[in-house]
């Protein structure tokens, strides 16, 4: 099967418009027509090359909406009509400790990516900026009825990104949780912890963005580039989740955490943090990290989003619109996602 | 009352024998007669300097174990004739959530340690290596009958610093456990992770100690100055146990733990540790500190190590001996701890 698509044909030019093949219907596979696809921070650093070389041309997108239009002879969790979803993972062993767990993400022999890595069967796997895609049932999500498509999409990799660390580390009721950076992913964190009970704070650059922080469920807001943010602060969170993928001064921000405190990242800057370790020790304080969730808890996720009337906030697009879209990304000018509008692709 | 003491009368100069005084006996107070007191490393980087300006002289001392020989009116807890101990704190606040908690390591307005600290009635505290000493019977422990006096007192410091995060993060029957240094705290390290139940890893510069390893408890023994060892060990370990504090590298060992594996360090370099985010974030990995414990933890290690038949592994010693006991512990050559016998302070 032939379709539209949107590549980028080698590292660092300009995505344009193409076709790609895919694979016929197994008998576990589910056919999906994509209405729309997110664009995350990552698809712009693999296909700038960032994260090494990829197997061009690559169809970014890992955020997918849409619906079943086929379904293999084995397939009973979705059916032809069903809105559905698709993340970062199209396959993973299935038999290790952590796919036994419903931890796929860090299956043991590797997740298979939903983009730009090799499939079980030895082809490149394609993403989401495209009509069409085939995915392996136990990779496909329901999207519950009633949710916006296009405001669902980003749910899949970002929402899943934040949800799963505000989860494991405790958000709710009581807790004193704060965001770094208010972006793609630090505006989903902010509207899921608060969502969960716990108290928000955002850390962000400036205050440019605290109308908005406080709209979307931040009970505080700080701007991390004034000091004295640090000094006021100083102990006070069970949960700190940053979103910031640059440097930042994690030790300043370890300061932050009361004792018992946990400091995650979602995101990992190419070049080592410095940690003062003596602000771990003192308060019994933890760095972690965290990336993206297994599927059983993105079902979660998408259910608790539903549940809540969570969705990303959005700004969607035509597909010829994708490589102004990744400028925009890169200078922080979207509130708070793009998404493509896969009908766009002809 | 006027005791004899062992003390540094100035940063990095040899101890000498003088006179120190021991307040009197308030209404929960407890008076000490010393057995013996440990050396423990950071004894010496106190009196060293190392740690900033200290209120000289410094008596050090935080491992202590003696008998009771008077009690105040107000105390229930211990009795004229017990055995008992004093480790690293004799005080903090009893008011913070640390303190309510039982973390009083971790007290808000700072524990007070057992030397070269301000005691709550503004004068200096003094540590062990003296013949008395005088503390609140709230942050005395008792000393279970049948345990070796002289083997127990690094028990009150190095025992409580590997029972705490052994503890606390799960070492127990199913779980890898590996204790990076055999040294004071890495020795006892392997007796309490093994008696737990887990399966124990010692990872060491050399093998030079491996016959003492596998006989304190250890399952495996590795040299971490062979780089094969971090390939063949790569995502083993549910928990390490870091007890160097020198600067060693924290992403190679975080590329042994398993997914969820946490690494906690005991002790803290002076200069910040560069940490690869990456290492975290795909297996969902924490870099944690912790610091001693509180006394109902204490008091539970203490009963644990009778039950379990353990005591550290000394060299006792006469109080003159003191200085060259410094030496030989900077440069390693103890096995595993030296203990001031305090009747030699005449």
């Amino acid at each position: 099967m032939r379709v539209n698509a949107y590549a980028a044909p080698s590292a660092g030019e300009p995505l344009a418009a193409t076709t790609i093949e895919r694979r016929d219907v197994g008998a576990r596979d589910v056919l999906i027509e994509i209405e729309y696809a997110g664009i995350c921070h990552s698809d712009i650093h693999t296909v700038n090359g960032d994260w090494g070389p990829q197997p061009f041309p690559v169809v970014p997108g890992h955020e997918i909406v849409g619906r079943v239009t086929e379904v293999g002879a084995e397939v009973t969790r979705h059916r032809v009509g069903d809105r559905v979803g698709v993340g970062c993972m199209v396959g993973s062993c299935g038999e290790c400790d952590s796919c036994r767990r419903g931890d796929e993400q860090y299956c043991a022999r590797g997740m298979v990516g939903t983009y730009a890595a090799t499939d079980r069967d030895g082809t490149t796997t394609q993403g989401g900026y495209s009509t069409h895609v085939v995915v392996d049932a136990d990779f496909v999500l329901s999207v519950p009825e009633g949710m916006d498509p296009a405001a669902t999409a980003p749910l899949l990799c970002a929402g899943i990104t934040m949800y799963a660390p505000l989860r494991r580390w405790g958000a709710g009721a009581g807790k004193k949780v704060a965001i770094v950076g208010l972006g793609g992913l630090g505006h989903m964190g902010v509207k899921i912890a608060h969502a969960l009970g716990a108290e928000v704070t955002v850390l962000s650059q400036s205050l440019k963005k605290q109308e908005d922080g406080l709209r979307l469920g931040a009970d505080h807001y700080f701007a991390t580039s004034d000091p004295g943010t640090f000094d006021a602060l100083a102990g006070t969170f069970d949960l700190i989740v940053n979103t910031v993928s640059a440097a930042v001064d994690i030790s300043a921000y370890l300061g932050l955490l009361a004792v018992d405190g946990t400091l995650v990242n979602v995101g990992a800057p190419p070049e080592p943090l410095p940690v003062n370790a003596m602000a771990l020790i003192s308060g019994r304080r933890s760095f972690a990290g965290s990336m993206i969730g297994g599927i059983a808890l993105t079902q979660e996720m998408l259910d608790f989003c539903a549940e809540h009337g969570i969705v990303s906030e959005v700004e969607v697009i035509r597909a010829d619109e994708v490589n102004e879209a990744y400028e925009r990304v890169l200078a922080s000018d979207v509130r708070y996602r793009f998404v493509i509008d896969t009908s766009t692709l002809g």
